[in-house]
């Protein structure tokens, strides 16, 4: 299964896609898109439209998962970054991909075991399962993966737990 | 100066379109578009992403005025409104218009001439100010044509101020 993970954002839009089977997982693209602070939100919702499109367009992921983002933080950057998390759900769906959004301690979770991880865990763990010889660049797009991967081992198709029960139901 | 306004939301996403000339303002069409909570959320984005096309293909606005959502409701309906919000921006600057958000305390000093006026006194302007014989309809969607007309008065063409100043620059 491929999926394209995406850790939403303005200034930053992280991009990983992974391909997923059963307990494995491998580096298929990984980026980040960027869009400078001095255009307009409407402008850059625009281009990371456009480049998100080239994504899907080059790698073809079967699914796309998002990071869910919550208003903890300053009230602005939560605002760039939903409406940055919306239109990349928008291309996903108009693209025909299964769309779905991940809390970052369920991202933390499943590539840690811990839902309280710090980001050089998240980091360690993402290099460790995709095999990395070092820790992903640019290093901001680490987490884009992580969501990816996340996504992909919680799917009925390449989830360790749900392919054991499956196997034992076919004995 | 034409402009649509957007009271950006998942289940009911209210537009109004409003011509705008200097102390004046008139109605060009009002409605709301409404998906159901039924679908996913990215499903209801390309919904509301192939309406807001349509609004805007019959409607030739010039500008789009979308109302500034702020984090302090709960945190899921604040989600889907900002991704309604972004996808709104997208479809705009896409399509070549000017784009602005207006915070919903500009709205109601700009139509009331208080930033803490109740629903009730907003819909009560928004009726008098565009000379409508009831209130609009949907009613839901009063806001978005407050919201327009905000955005219009607030422009250099159409802000009274403004124009009394170019008049005495002028003498």
């Amino acid at each position: 299964m491929r999926v394209i993970g995406i850790d939403p954002g303005l200034t930053r839009c992280g991009v990983g896609v992974v391909d997923a089977r059963i307990g494995r997982a491998s580096l298929v693209a990984v980026g980040v898109i960027r869009t400078p602070a001095s255009r307009s939100t409407p402008d850059r919702l625009v281009t990371i439209e456009a480049e998100l499109l080239r994504w899907i367009e080059e790698y073809r992921p079967e699914a796309m998962a998002i990071e869910r983002v919550f208003a903890q933080q300053n009230l602005h950057s939560v605002a760039d970054t939903m409406q940055a998390a919306g239109v990349a759900s928008l291309v996903g769906a108009r693209a025909g991909l299964e769309v779905a959004y991940h809390t970052p301690s369920e991202v933390k979770a499943a590539v840690t075991g811990s839902g309280t991880a710090d980001k050089a865990q998240v980091t360690l763990m993402v290099t460790r399962i995709l095999r990395l010889a070092g820790p992903p660049k640019p290093a901001d797009a680490a987490d884009a993966l992580a969501i990816a991967v996340t996504h992909a081992w919680r799917g009925p198709r390449t989830n360790r737990y749900a392919a054991a029960v499956a196997a034992l139901k076919g004995k």
